[in-house]
């Protein structure tokens, strides 16, 4: 087994992820957070929030409904753009999409092929059916929105929704206007998006049904860059990979990239607090991270630039994308003043303009996946190494054995924690064995009431990643778990106090 | 302009909940949360998720998919039964929901009749349509799911689900030996459900996209009380509405109800339960709460006990349901054994059986417009007088006047905060005015810098509720406001202590 079916088939067995409707078989596209995977699944949002939300002052959490009507997405151009093309074999009817067809026969992407292109590729390349070497029909455009009839007769036609950005321009002229219309302004959103997927595949890397973590920053791009604080980002080393040199990342300041005139200063300071994210929040190593330049070729029409987040992932062969800052200027806005007749011009810094839009843009079950890739330490035993804050538990209690007082103790300290905190209370098995469940799904501190406990009031606090013990008094649990999830407090500081 | 009235128009106002596609001149059945409800909506959920999961130690989150195949809801029985009777007026085709209508003309409900039923009461009431006074035409039963058609040919057939429910007994089986084995077992969640409602009304009361918060605990019939402690409910005083006489709430002990033999004791539990989080998490005034006995023919054919939850509701004109308790027996899991081929049944405690179930279920939507309703003070200034930790933002900063040193120190004092909590900034126009737009949207707590500050490092903390005011060192604000939210330090006992 590789490292993708080593990884799935524990996430399976631990509770992470798991096929949806699993006893019927499956459903391709689809899978379901067990209980480990919930928690986690949650813990990222919160602290993808706080991150996010906090970039700016005027920036604010906002949740819009996951079905639009036909009207919108037609505005958008979703209507008539969101398209893969699709291919069928003429003997066995299986469906292929085109773009990954051409790039396992020829080894080179064909994304952003047109159906003239796709058909020219097919006949140059000799391809044929990958199932049953059957001759294949004519490329065909395939909508990926879900079509949705909504009332009794069908009579008011919607989708849903194929990205969450839509919600938040739908909400822009609202939104701008009860927060006293500031630019930037910013709204995020954490929620569901569709796509009827042709062939859904890698686990959670391509669904049918997936999670989006998107911020919407509305801005005047003559004075943006005036209300970011360059100085805090600029001597920040990006880890590029440019389009003209894509295998080699280079490393690059801030302060370069703008004097160079690579990019605008606003779009240059986004990538860093991107970077900043992965690599102090999510503690992604740097050289698995890097920001991936899209050519015209391959950004959508819209885009004006367009750069990929990447992190490497052992079990799908590389690097891939996880997030995306995309600049869309005032195409969605305009195209809603166009479709809707209410106008999107502000009138802000003195003069009338549609605001631009920098949208940051992320897979919440792709970072999931990314999240156990990096995180899961494969050795003798599986330890999931994720940062504390994101464990599906922050800690365990154990009675070191299950007579006496001890269980009384612990399950009085288990009751405690779990007032403020997510801990479980585990009486069953050595202690190694009850050590090892939980580095198996990551929980960072597992707590032990011995018999010392009973009399010094304390327990022995385990580190899960370095095993080192140290004794913490029971009325200072909560202060010192607190400093350790947040980072305020190191373990090592620890030992040096007891 | 009815309360109803007031409050769409205060929450679209402020930012709570905003038509969808608002722009497009909305659609039908379907609402956005603006900036300020999308906070007190995920507030709410947390708290709803602590306290239920705190129910049990084998109590877990899970998050499972919104779509579900056909053969699985087939077996939940929806295909078949999940119907409204929909009835379409001849003359003008507009469609009407079977029991509205009849409730409308008759003044009493229409639910749970067949289509023989509707037809007689048309008949010898002389309905006819509401909308242009022309005749009715016959009943027909109405499918209220959203079918989808998944894959490039449409070829796997499924639905929107119609509730979370069926995602925790599709998840039992693994879960159950994920999770070693034990009952009760708890699977909660909290997510997205749709239904094809055929006339959406009442804002967010019924909507084709709602949120629900659900509990299903799977245990053991014969010992399931025995894992409770009974002793810490039996004299809490319910305020039950039993179905003989519905419009006079009857008070009445667990301990009375359980010896009488009204309801098997861990349902009574449960109840006691539910009502405590009502009463003492959400601070609902008892004399607004009850909980509403259903009969054989109003509740769904497999449950055998069902009590709805409700909350005397102001804008909608009475007592409104919130949530249910309902115990499903064994019917979802059988269910799903026999068509999908998998054993359901569980060793535990020496034999082999099906496990039941309890549902705790609550629509999230009409619980947040219930908090909108109670918390609502429409006084000559809005007051939004939510439990603290519900509110949309925990705290807000202000300096008394924008010069001087005063806005950098208040600043400073933001910055740290929205490290860990929620909070505005406000320096716009005079205190007056500031403390007003927090009480509008709930803000329990408003610091003030003043010339006093620079030299005390302190700050003027104003409660929302009492208009008081207390000093508090900077030094403090943290585990004073995390005091504060938590309900463990009250305003009081600051203003003593200062």
């Amino acid at each position: 087994m590789g490292r993708y079916d080593d990884l799935m088939s524990l996430s399976l067995r631990k509770g992470f992820l798991i096929p949806s409707a699993e006893i019927y078989g499956g459903f391709s596209g689809f899978y379901d957070y067990g209980h480990n995977g919930a928690r986690l699944r949650r813990k990222w949002e919160d602290l993808w929030i706080r991150y996010f939300l906090g970039l700016g002052e005027n920036y604010h959490l906002i949740d819009t409904s996951t079905v639009l009507p036909y009207k919108a997405l037609e505005a958008s151009g979703h209507v008539d753009l969101f398209t893969d093309i699709l291919v069928y074999c003429t003997k066995c009817r299986e469906a292929h999409r085109a773009d990954q067809l051409i790039e396992a026969a020829t080894g080179t992407s064909g994304e952003g092929m047109n159906v003239a292109q796709v058909s020219a590729a097919i006949k140059q390349n000799g391809i044929r059916c990958q199932r049953c070497g059957g001759p294949l029909g004519d490329p065909v455009p395939f909508n990926i929105m879900f079509p949705l009839a909504v009332g009794p007769q069908g009579e008011d036609r919607g989708f849903l929704r194929p990205e969450t950005a839509q919600g938040a321009y739908l909400s822009f002229k609202r939104e701008f206007e009860i927060l006293r219309k500031k630019l930037p302004l910013g709204l995020a959103m954490v929620g569901k998006a569709y796509r009827n997927e042709i062939s859904p595949r890698q686990g959670t890397y391509r669904m049918r049904e997936f999670g989006q973590a998107e911020l919407q920053i509305f801005f005047d791009p003559a004075v943006f860059e005036e209300s970011l604080d360059m100085g805090s980002v600029e001597d920040r080393v990006l880890q590029i990979a440019w389009a003209r040199s894509r295998e080699e990342v280079s490393e690059e300041t801030v302060r370069g990239l703008v004097t160079d005139g690579a990019m605008p200063s606003f779009y240059a300071y986004h990538l860093a607090k991107v970077q900043e994210f992965y690599l102090n929040q999510i503690q992604v190593p740097r050289e698995s991270f890097r920001l991936y330049e899209l050519t015209e070729e391959e950004r959508a029409f819209y885009n004006d630039i367009h750069f990929d987040v990447q992190i490497n992932l052992t079990s799908l062969g590389g690097f891939r994308e996880v997030g995306g800052v995309h600049y869309r200027t005032s195409y969605d806005l305009t195209r809603h003043a166009e479709h809707s007749g209410e106008k999107m011009e502000v009138f802000h810094g003195g003069k009338r303009f549609v605001p631009h839009v920098l949208e940051l843009s992320f897979g919440v079950d792709r970072n999931i996946w990314a999240t156990l890739d990096l995180g899961y330490d494969m050795g003798e035993k599986a330890v999931l190494r994720v940062p504390p804050r994101l464990a599906p538990f922050a800690c365990a209690v154990f009675p070191l054995v299950n007579k006496g007082e001890l269980p009384q103790m612990a399950k009085g300290i288990y009751r405690d924690l779990r007032q403020w905190t997510d801990v479980l209370y585990d009486d069953s098995g050595s202690i190694g064995r009850r050590y090892a469940r939980m580095d198996e799904i990551g929980t960072p501190y597992c707590l032990t009431v011995d018999y010392d406990s009973l009399e010094k009031r304390d327990v022995t606090v385990r580190d899960r990643d370095t095993t080192d013990q140290v004794r913490v008094p029971v009325l200072q649990l909560r202060s010192t778990l607190t400093g350790l999830l947040e980072g305020t407090v190191t373990f090592d500081s620890l030992k040096v106090g007891g």
